[in-house]
């Protein structure tokens, strides 16, 4: 007997705990005993009964990520990741079948391109689907109750791989998408029961992961108290105090020397002390494994921490609760031992999570949850599925047409549907998806006008090859109109890569410029993030340009409804559109917003060379906008401020602006009012503009007159200091309704074709001028960082 | 009836021709008549006679790698983009059938492995079996007869994504080991009847993908004359002039501000006039859209030329007869037409593909061919597979061993089997791999050894998570002794994706310092390309790290053959093993070898603080090396010139030096003999050492001697002055045998480590000193480029 028969072979897989989501047993099992189960207690007692009942061991059990319960208490396993960005994930979501009941769930369109709709009611009607499905998933114990979304991070530098995640460039807007996204979420605000819990991500300053050798996790930004205050806080600031939002992440990168993770000032002195956010269930996790990049045995991590166990130690004590990894139950228990963390911290923490998980009904029966009865009848429901539609059909932005669009296709159309993106199915989705109930691509939804299609694909944004151009010649040769497809992709910008680039490939832009020459109709559909589209603005040949973003399950049907004029496009550009040399110009790990030497400036605000600005969306019809009436033109900040009672001055009432919106076209459209405040006042240099307040109309009839309301608060008219305070100046401010005031846009004869609007889609326009007087009032103080902020502990 | 019924639906995909290649007929079809079938005529003359039957539409269809063939003439279809780097490949190579024959062909390790062997034998006999699999597949009409391999570039900066294609850093080396893989896949130098036409790229200075903004597509070279002719050139001389390929690819960067493709002081006045690679039949094939990119009219490109055909007449002016891509078929009749370039300079192109195709017997009878016969049961020979694995197992290089290694595996051992690569399959092929005939992992082989195995996979070099750390540790507690397995892997570097990064990650390091903690036999096998070791080099509880590359279909047997004794390692870091700070010195787009205030230097020659450096290698045994005799201690330039005959006189021999190899320890064992020349001769600065001859002696006895001899020619003593000529000059040489003349080794306790040969592993070393008299004499006046070199136009 030869050896190979006689010896033994044992492979021994250790795997993590399984995907089951299971519910403790509350009246039959171990803890039925426990005040955990007792529905009258108060969540915090509730949670601190659970947690007197454990020893160190199981406390420490309880701190990573996959948790694997307490059996002996009844406890049972746990995995606190899950993501649901745009629609319940799969990866580190929820457990999927692979067919039948929960096999899908509804995906919609990347925030990126929702941000477009500026649309609050559509994302809360969003979320609340998200919720609701979540909820199903959970109940069928496939999914857990807290959910990694959302990514509020403002879109920074056009590079960023994850600027799909977000909803945009503008702080304001981000606000108030992200208040009616975890109010859908959550509930509500601050509900008694939460449906689920939202974790805004990632705090603070994260918004670059790999660019010109600098990664995410050792990335130090340097951020100025006013960007921090004005530009990098305010989604959070929104999070924390006025959604109430039940989790944070603390992200990879360092803020100013600190890594965020060990950041006290950030999650205890902003987060917790100035904003308030400190109930007994407010918890923070860290980004995964953003605790082990603080411990310092390496070139890629912080160098912060000298041992594993002082980096646990120092990330509980600053404020991460949860650990995304597997440092906290590795290391905590070495750490309290050392003596450098007390037990009662860590307590603490988990008396945070459990409270929350209280709230969440985790403990309660199935009969006395609201939300408990949800089922695979609640999923991917018509209404979902339309609403997913919607969304996408909302969103996309026209951003040039000569008038070729709305495009009658009939059966007797030849269409040529070119590029990579013409039968695009996953691709839709970009990344953080579900597995969708369908994916309808542009070329499965032009399949169902019962058209002639001459398909082609097309090159992407990583290839070269001119392979596609033939093909895709003839294909327009044989057809009456063409559309393209195309753009970038996952594989371009992504979790994980940035970009260097942000123009069209050569080999699109030459296959473009090559059937556009044909002379006949030629509509440009760019997908993914922004491209540096002027060359087609500018070029005769191109009928029609529309961005579409990652428009999710129905995106193809989206797309070819708005061509067709089924749907009047009234989108607007969440984000700027910039030049291509803009990537030379300022380096990606520049934190500043305002321009310098070496900065041309970011965002709206501050960069006045947009080959398209941030705001703009042409429609099929032409609107006016006036304001109907003037309130006051001057108003006295004393006044103002006596009249205010709230604890956050910045949230009260200033004036709201009703503004009167007239089609005046012959196509009904919806129609965004975006507000601007423009002037001199506070300190310099002054922003180009800043939007204030945004309101979307449904449905406007040609010929009639609807009116919107901009509700202004004082802290739409604060600026930041050099110190971070939000400030009421006195001074000369304008409104501005739907105005472009960016310097030009290039190149040159880009203006000519953009203004075409002038003709065709004319926007409203309206300015209305007032003045504020007396003395200047602090709003909000903001808190100065310890003295020395290279180092907390130094 | 709805319109959905009546209407007509027609998706129209307008795809490339097959991959079905099929032979000309020239008994029986319409060609049979045409002087290309008279195999009494030249191949020049036959490859004339069937161009001239063509009509211009005919020549330009055949103008791109897709060729559609004559069908009025009986010319199959073509598609000229084959690849073949290590074995026959899938993408754009063999048209592979799922299952049974010719599913499957021999899968060599990646070159850059290879070239650890430092054994020209080993190449040439792996090339034959490409070329016959290569022949086989292609009988089978299942691939043509050109291969686009071998990829020769140096590989001058770590950073490089795809320096895992070639055999290394040094051009001696490069150039040894291509000509005998050109040999090994054309059946001999210059052989009657080609076994196929092998192709050198990419002509030249191509060693960037994507850093920073960068892109191989719009990358400039800016190399010195100097540095081009002592550096960048050699392979490709060696290629041109001494192997004599039967092809050339043109690569996608510019070089000194003229893009390769429309370089014509590259493709004529250096190839074609000064290494007289002229014959009727030798060509030049573009990179896939390398002519594209010429083409100016953006911002990726070389915005070199105006219009699409003035691009296709410059590159064809400038030598690239064949067009990866479509420019050639679609411009070059208008380019034609408006005079920019004659019929006739298409016509020799023709002629020129058309000549090697009938040396490749491609309009000859099967009956009447040497290599018409090869089928399938030449493919995946037990010979081939035995070659496959050899070629592992002779590269993989011991760079540190404490004595743990050879580990003696009985099948009471327990083995904890840790990392990404532990179960690696396809991983191990590395890129442009065909399909294995099996993949053997580490973890396979390991299971044929009867043992108990704990394995546990881990993190990738892309994955911050420390989630596989506790079952790491716990799968290393529980066994005898850890091998970990990881790396790098195609995520990190490939063809498009350069590094930033060549140190380990956090993670991995992490965990491997957890597990080597625990003071087990702890053995690490580092894949992929160089990551800087430097902290196992000098972490004592690390037993020992071996170096294994992409080692193909059986690299896991080879790991555990070399781990367990079963083979003893012989192989010699083909590249350095650079700092993790290195890639901050120097900017990747920096083309100097030499060191500068911005640059440290590059490679072995002139870089003086590797980790690891060029050529180094432990065994399991000791040897001495000594000189047999000394030939002389003085030569005479006027007399080694006037003994030299060859019109290439660097090619003329100076002195082969005998070598004494002894194994002073007690396990048999290969050798490499590395002879370096060194001192201070000809211009300042000097080289550290140069690598002018390599040997290896195989399967050495314990206590035998055995000779090997250096054998140098006039061009071993040469050095190239700033002009790019190539001078013998008078002085005093050292030659050196295995003396690593690096200043230090660093960190400063590596020295240490790294002697543990000094008991274990010695490695012999000889010095050798000569000095040459008289008067300096150039061996190779370099051509000069044209006054305005920025623009040969100009």
């Amino acid at each position: 007997m030869s050896s190979l028969a006689t010896a033994t072979f044992v492979l021994a897989i250790l795997a993590p705990v399984s995907g089951q989501y299971l519910f403790p047993d509350c009246n039959n099992g171990p803890l039925k005993s426990n005040a955990v189960c007792d529905t009258s207690g108060s969540s915090v007692d509730r949670a601190t009964a659970l947690v007197n009942e454990m020893t160190l061991a199981e406390k420490l059990n309880s701190t990573g990520n996959v948790n694997p319960g307490v059996p002996r208490l009844g406890l049972p396993a746990y995995d606190w990741w899950q993501e649901a960005l745009h629609g319940v994930a799969t990866r580190h979501g929820a457990n999927y079948t692979p067919k039948g009941d929960y096999s899908h769930a509804t995906s919609f369109p990347q925030p990126l391109l929702m941000g477009a709709a500026f649309d609050d009611e559509l994302i809360f009607d969003v979320a609340t689907v998200i919720s609701t499905e979540a909820r199903a998933f959970s109940n069928a114990n496939r999914l857990g109750l807290d959910l990694w979304t959302p990514n509020i991070n403002p879109f920074r530098d056009p590079r960023w791989g994850r600027g799909q995640e977000v909803p945009g460039e503008d702080p304001f807007h981000l606000q108030s998408y992200v208040k009616a996204l975890i109010t859908g979420l959550q509930g509500g605000v601050d509900p008694d029961v939460y449906r689920v819990v939202a974790t805004c991500k990632h705090f603070a300053a994260y918004d670059l992961e790999n660019w010109n050798g600098i990664r995410r996790y050792d990335f130090d930004a340097q951020v100025s108290a006013q960007d921090l205050k004005e530009y990098y806080m305010p989604p959070f600031q929104t999070c924390a105090r006025d959604a109430k939002v039940g989790a944070f992440m603390c992200s990879y990168n360092s803020l100013n020397g600190v890594p965020a993770c060990a950041n006290e000032y950030l999650m205890q002195t902003i987060l917790r002390e100035h904003w308030g956010w400190n109930a007994s269930d407010h918890w923070v996790v860290s980004d995964c494994d953003a605790v082990q990049q603080v411990f310092s045995s390496g070139a890629h991590d912080h160098a912060y921490a000298a041992t594993r166990e002082q980096t646990v130690a120092d990330t509980l004590v600053a404020g991460t609760d949860l650990n995304c990894g597997t440092y906290y139950p590795n290391y905590l228990g070495n750490a309290i031992a050392q003596g450098l963390v007390e037990e009662s911290v860590l307590d603490q923490s988990l008396i945070r999570l459990y409270s929350a998980f209280v709230r969440l009904g985790y403990f309660d029966s199935n009969a006395s949850h609201p939300y408990r009865s949800l089922g695979w009848s609640n999923v991917s429901t018509p209404a979902s599925e339309r609403l997913a539609y919607n969304a996408a059909a909302e969103s996309i932005v026209l951003l040039k047409n000569d008038g070729t669009l709305p495009y009658a296709i009939t059966p007797s159309t030849t269409v040529a549907l070119i590029g990579e993106w013409a039968n695009a199915t996953v691709s839709m989705q970009g990344n953080y998806a579900g597995t969708a109930p369908y994916l309808h691509s542009p070329l499965y939804a032009l399949q169902q006008l019962n058209v002639t299609v001459n398909y082609a694909t097309g090159p992407g944004q990583s290839n070269p090859l001119t392979d596609f151009i033939p093909a895709a010649v003839r294909a327009a040769n044989r057809s009456d109109v063409i559309i393209y497809i195309g753009g970038m992709d996952q594989e371009d910008a992504d979790e994980g890569d940035d970009r260097y680039w942000i123009d069209w490939t050569q080999t699109q832009r030459d296959l473009i410029s090559q059937v556009a020459a044909l002379g006949k109709p030629c509509i440009l559909v760019q997908m993914g993030m922004m491209l540096d589209s002027s060359q087609f603005l500018a070029n005769p040949n191109i009928s029609a340009l529309l961005w579409a973003g990652y428009p999710g399950q129905d995106g193809g049907t989206a797309i070819m409804d708005i061509i067709t004029g089924t749907v009047a496009p009234a989108g607007r550009l969440p984000v700027t559109q910039y030049p291509a040399g803009y990537v030379n110009d300022v380096p990606m790990t520049d934190m500043s917003l305002r321009p310098g030497p070496n900065n041309p400036g970011r965002t709206y605000r501050w960069y006045e060379d947009a080959v398209v600005p941030f705001g703009f969306g042409l429609h099929y019809t032409n609107f006016s906008a006036s304001f109907t009436s003037s309130p006051s033109s001057t108003y006295s900040i004393a006044s103002l401020m006596g009249n205010c009672t709230d604890v956050y001055p910045d949230r009260c009432p200033f004036q709201a602006f009703p503004v009167n919106v007239t089609n005046t076209g012959s196509t009904a459209s919806d129609f965004v009012t975006l507000g601007f405040l423009s002037g001199q006042f506070g300190p310099q240099p002054y922003p180009i503009k800043t939007l204030v307040a945004y309101d979307r109309l449904h449905d406007v009839q040609p010929g009639s007159s609807r009116i919107t309301m901009l509700n202004l608060t004082l802290g739409s008219l604060a600026r930041v200091d050099e110190l971070g305070n939000t400030v009421l100046y006195p001074g000369d401010y304008a409104l501005l309704v739907d105005q472009p005031t960016q310097v030009s846009f290039t190149p040159a004869n880009l203006a000519a074709t953009i203004t075409t609007e002038s003709t065709l889609t004319n926007r409203g326009k309206a300015i209305l001028n007032f003045t504020l007087t007396g003395d200047e009032v602090v709003l909000d103080e903001w808190p100065q960082p310890p003295e020395q902020y290279m180092g907390y502990r130094a």
